[in-house]
């Protein structure tokens, strides 16, 4: 219990190089206003597109207990055989929290099985995040809302499976509404999507989002446990047939 | 309402060909027997794997309602543009029952985002399958549980995501259990997976499991109703930023 | 499948017999509001509270493949043992759709088991309400949202347990949200909760809100299959102890 | 993190008191056997039938976490307030275990709001748990199954709501199956249903099943949060009718 958590922050990194406005904002990038929101139990390592293998060696995959992905514009970069290794990682237990514009990376849309598209509308517009399910550890410590003046717009229908938990909904000034907190679970892998964090906005530097993600951090680490056998099974009771 | 639905049962179709003892078992292909048990409602299509463009070309699927699913030991000659091609069709709204060891089908694994690994075991093993949501129209009709007197055993952990609905759980004599009749959305897609099937028993031929799948081909048969809309959206009420 | 559903219309009628305003927007009552927007292929009965039994005798329950319920001011006069009656024919498979403040109503919460309280405010103000499973058969022949230019807002938290299916959300000019289409299973039978409908507002004229709730009775009629049996049960198979 | 959860394992303990037998396997009461199992990280408190308001007086219910139920013969004796307090602390928060006959428990039903039934069979069977949901932290440390060598036989349907999570699935020797490990969410409470401990047999000395429980514990303890407010709500945006 007292062991950190690993957490990998993975950010696309392009707009911020180039971007004035996105710089502004997020000077050191995204990935590393995330990983400062995560608090003293976490220990962060960052990873970036243009690293080496996209900052994704087998060597840092095996040692993260949960990855954080925020990609937007260069989605077709990302290189199969990094989506491919990451997707095991999920598979045999590996936390992923997908942000934002992540709806559309590879590596969800493969754990989805759907296009994951949705409406969308930059506006500068207000948006609020309501809890729906207030008893979720990930709701832990929050209010009832989370106001966030400027926001990106994602409106329904978003194009997912039906989320194993709905934690949160999303109301917009323009009118629409979004499923912005949803849980899944894939092979042994825990997986949270959460809607806010347009580049051009302050949003990772808000205390209330920095603890949604988190809580989630804490809810998407890996039990411990073996894992399940697949294959040939040999009979645990007498068959009557050729057994 | 009173209108037929179109169902294109496909089956890999080398089984029969192939063993002499499969072939006496099933004579004209499992797709025959499949497809004699779904009744006067249903207008059936047969499509095989060595068929051109596996007998699902764009006509076809475009003319399918609802797709059945049956393949086994040639998975990897399925070839990835017709898996597309169905994915996609899928996500627009056609149905798909998939069937037995159709689990590690591309097309099931593509939709799940999972491995679909699971246990197996050729014994000649009873199998019953028990209802354990009773009001689901997939149940309609059938009794408290289906006896197979002979199946291949498939057993826990089967890795899917967690169903929307859990329809069955099988009880095998060798004393593993199964969840055996799952339904799954994607997109404007409804999917069952139904367990039953091996090659080497007369399944498909038994009327229980002929009704299961003639009620999952009613429930899956897609609704009429405009596809979602994508991409930008102007704004629905007066936005005060830039909106 | 040519046989009619037989849907039960149940009413408090108290507000359209003591306030004027009310009356002029449902001079028959709501119920008949409601009962005339089922279409042809519904046979309808009204039934309200003050009526002998409230009108839900046993034999009129007995007869009734969906039951439909409006209630608000007097909740505490439905007496407990027709609440009771009516909870065991649900059981028993009788589909049950819950409209608007009968989400107070003592079914809903003895169905339900939690407080089923929520927000609310009579402003006049704009409700749009949002299809999240857009291939849902409740869904079927909608748009992308339902526009009400005036009704009562309802806000989260909805103290419901987590809904089977989310088939709606609700977005409201004031700024909350609220899951305003909902599915639940309890025994046989199955629940539809649908937000709208104040009894100020002509809501139950509108030709989309009339849609769902027909939808909603079609979804709800019950299967035709044996009861499950429970209690003692003789062992299927040989058990080695003193089976 | 460091804090003690607080547990209050009740149990109905009559049969202790009444049977040679029984009492020769709980010498001390199947609570004592429950909380001894709970570890060094739970503060055990025991309340039983035959206690002063069956030793579950406010000042207890508001200093516990978590509430384990353990009745059989004897549902009838709880007191209807009694059941109405928990009730109400299970929705503000408390969480609740809820083991095997307990199914039957007037708090059980109430918070499912169905009839709870189930098959059942006293003959000396073999039990075996699968877990279906291995990354669960219900699961956590667990191997692929637990083996009972004799229990009490439960078997589908059983008559509850869609669990929102099923984590472990039981095969009989007698044949049957049954939905073993279940979690529910009802207003802020976290519930977990947990099959196996007829009061004839040793269960609740097995590790595994010790470990189950001590799990569900954790998982269930309250979340700090504020409860949620329901009621009249001040509109958080202009409205342009009366608002």
């Amino acid at each position: 219990m007292s062991q950190q958590v690993r957490v990998t922050v993975w950010n696309e990194f392009r707009h911020e190089k180039e971007s004035e406005h996105i710089r502004s904002v997020y000077p050191n990038g995204i990935h590393t206003a995330i990983g400062e929101g995560l608090g003293a139990e976490v220990q962060v390592t960052y990873a970036t597109l243009d690293d080496p293998e996209h900052g994704l060696q087998e060597e840092v995959l095996n040692n993260t207990d949960v990855l954080i992905w925020w990609g937007h514009k260069a989605h077709g970069d990302v290189q199969d055989e990094i989506v491919e290794r990451v997707h095991q990682r999920v598979l045999q237990g590996m936390g992923l929290i997908v942000l934002h514009s992540g709806h559309f990376s590879k590596i969800f849309k493969k754990l989805m099985g759907t296009g994951c598209d949705l409406k969308w509308r930059e506006a500068d517009e207000k948006e609020r995040i309501w809890v729906v399910a207030p008893n979720h550890p990930i709701a832990e410590g929050l209010g009832e809302y989370i106001d966030l003046p400027e926001e990106e717009m994602y409106g329904e229908h978003f194009d997912i499976p039906a989320p194993d938990e709905l934690i949160m909904v999303s109301w917009f000034e323009g009118g629409e509404v979004f499923r912005s907190g949803c849980t899944f679970s894939r092979g042994q892998g825990k997986i949270f999507y959460f809607r806010p964090g347009h580049e051009a906005y302050p949003t990772y530097y808000n205390e209330e989002i920095r603890r949604v993600i988190r809580n989630a951090v804490f809810w998407a680490k890996p039990t411990t446990r073996e894992y399940p056998k697949y294959g040939n099974h040999k009979p645990l009771e007498t068959i009557k047939g050729r057994g």
